[in-house]
């Protein structure tokens, strides 16, 4: 493939005026391109402004954006000017599969094969949205997490016609612009954090539907307990460091069995040999030799941090 | 019932020794109280004195211990002296429910009946725990997370035969130590954030088993995705927030139907009328009238600083 240098884009279209396109939009523009911007209709370009002020104020706490034009934007409700020059497309349409599809038919003839498309999407996988796109090989998913100008994650993958030259081009687009990429080597619908994320949502929901818990009482389960452990250990690397010099291995050989109690309405998988060795050494990658007090010691630091921005409310 | 005044209570008896009990025993000294450990065998006091000196560096950054006296602790592996003069129990034994219920036989009759039992567990039912025990109706499960000197949460909830008074008791005297207590109506297996958690845990699992990503891909997806969003806002009101002006029923009447497509393998439950207005109604209890754009404001101002502490590793 003859794709363009990732260090010689300049100018971006963010397609869509909703939270996501938005908030693309903006944090494109804090990392200093042009962007290019394509609404369905004028009628919201003014929420569309108002999203890309609240989103500065956060991206000038977090980037030093002295010399940035937060102005180098041009909005238009004509896809064709909007693609036009642009040498990255982020698309953020509607979740509707076949308005995806009409609209990759017309990105495929209107953009130039050498621009990489991504989409937003949340749910619906590559294949089937470049379905009838005339120039699929260059078209991935590219999905970030709300608000995409603060989360740093971005899922990649491409779908059966999309050519690996350009996920891998994806991926190093969106770390060079400062992102976390991840890319999967499956399209698996909801990709990883979504379909951890709808695990729990869904459970939520069961709680809810039986009375035993309300929202109020799930959110605040979730805040004041996994949630401040998230944000600085994935699920793995929690329970490898929760117990203690054993770590992943003690975990799966002691609450192995307790995978078969209904603390969930989410059957567990068998609890193989392959994947308990998988998880044990998957949690040695994670941890590159550090040991648990080291690690303990790292977590501990960054939670109380975390409890003292908690009890800051601005109310 | 006839229980102790909770401003009363000035010695806690913790009893195991393990970074629960540890956990605990740190926590409530660093509250001013003094603190009767049982440990099993002498051979674990070593360990277990550096458990509480790594928790009292953070407890030191989250509280003014001034005055307080960190070696206002007896150690003992004879329980009879440890619970003695104790008037509150926190018991952190191993979840092995024969063990359970044969320590609270024995407890049932050398602690004082105004003096409430709360146990760590994360897994059993305090129904079958007190089955043995001469005076189970004032033993309650008092769950926290851990670490558990540091997260606020304590999940607190009966058996069959505990009486409703001393339920409440924990409740109040987890509040007034600081915790963020939640009590809960019914007892089921996992009870809020242990269940939330272990389906998105179990969802991990059949990721690796599948090959879909590795543990790694697992923890960077949550760390970088919904992670510093869920210490700060729970799933209830990150879905509420992230879908604008029109909040949580925006998102069940739009993604209503994505329920039915495998974003994972938790089978969602039936989304009714009367789930959709409690989810909303819930989401009003928690915003308690704040619209779109304060909540969002917040939401961002607290993951700026969360993504500053997840930069500055110590590494």
């Amino acid at each position: 493939m003859d794709l363009i240098d990732k260090k010689n884009v300049k100018t971006v279209c963010s397609i869509g005026g909703g939270p996501i396109g938005a908030g693309w939009a903006a944090f494109f523009l804090a990392q200093g391109l042009s962007v290019k911007a394509y609404l369905h209709s004028e009628k919201e370009e003014k929420d569309y402004c108002s999203m890309i002020e609240t989103a500065w104020i956060s991206l000038e706490k977090l980037y030093d954006l002295g010399s940035i034009n937060r102005n180098s934007i041009q909005i238009s409700t004509n896809l064709e000017n909007a693609v036009e020059n642009a040498q990255f497309i982020q698309e953020n349409a509607p979740e509707i599969l076949s308005l995806k599809q009409d609209l990759y038919a017309r990105l495929g003839n209107i953009v130039s094969s050498e621009v990489v498309i991504c989409s937003s999407t949340s749910g619906l996988m590559m294949t089937d949205i470049q379905a009838h796109c005339a120039t699929p090989e260059r078209t991935v998913v590219g999905h970030p997490f709300n608000p995409p100008y603060l989360l740093p994650l971005v899922e990649i993958v491409g779908g059966e016609k999309t050519n690996s030259e350009a996920v891998v081009w994806a991926r190093n687009f969106y770390k060079y612009v400062g992102k976390v990429p991840l890319v999967m080597n499956k399209e698996i619908p909801g990709f990883v954090a979504t379909r951890l994320q709808e695990a729990l949502w869904r459970e939520a929901l069961h709680m809810v539907a039986n009375g035993e818990a309300t929202p109020e009482q799930i959110d605040e389960a979730l805040m004041n307990g996994p949630g401040p452990r998230m944000a600085i250990q994935g699920q793995c690397l929690a329970f490898h460091v929760a117990c203690g010099a054993g770590g992943m291995a003690t975990n799966l050989d002691q609450f192995g069995p307790a995978l078969k109690l209904p603390w969930t309405r989410l059957k567990a998988p068998e609890l193989t040999k392959k994947l308990r060795d998988t998880m044990v050494s998957g949690c040695d990658e994670i941890t590159k030799g550090l040991d648990f007090k080291s690690l303990a010691a790292e977590r501990d630091r960054k939670i109380v941090e975390i409890i003292k921005i908690q009890k800051n409310h601005v109310s």
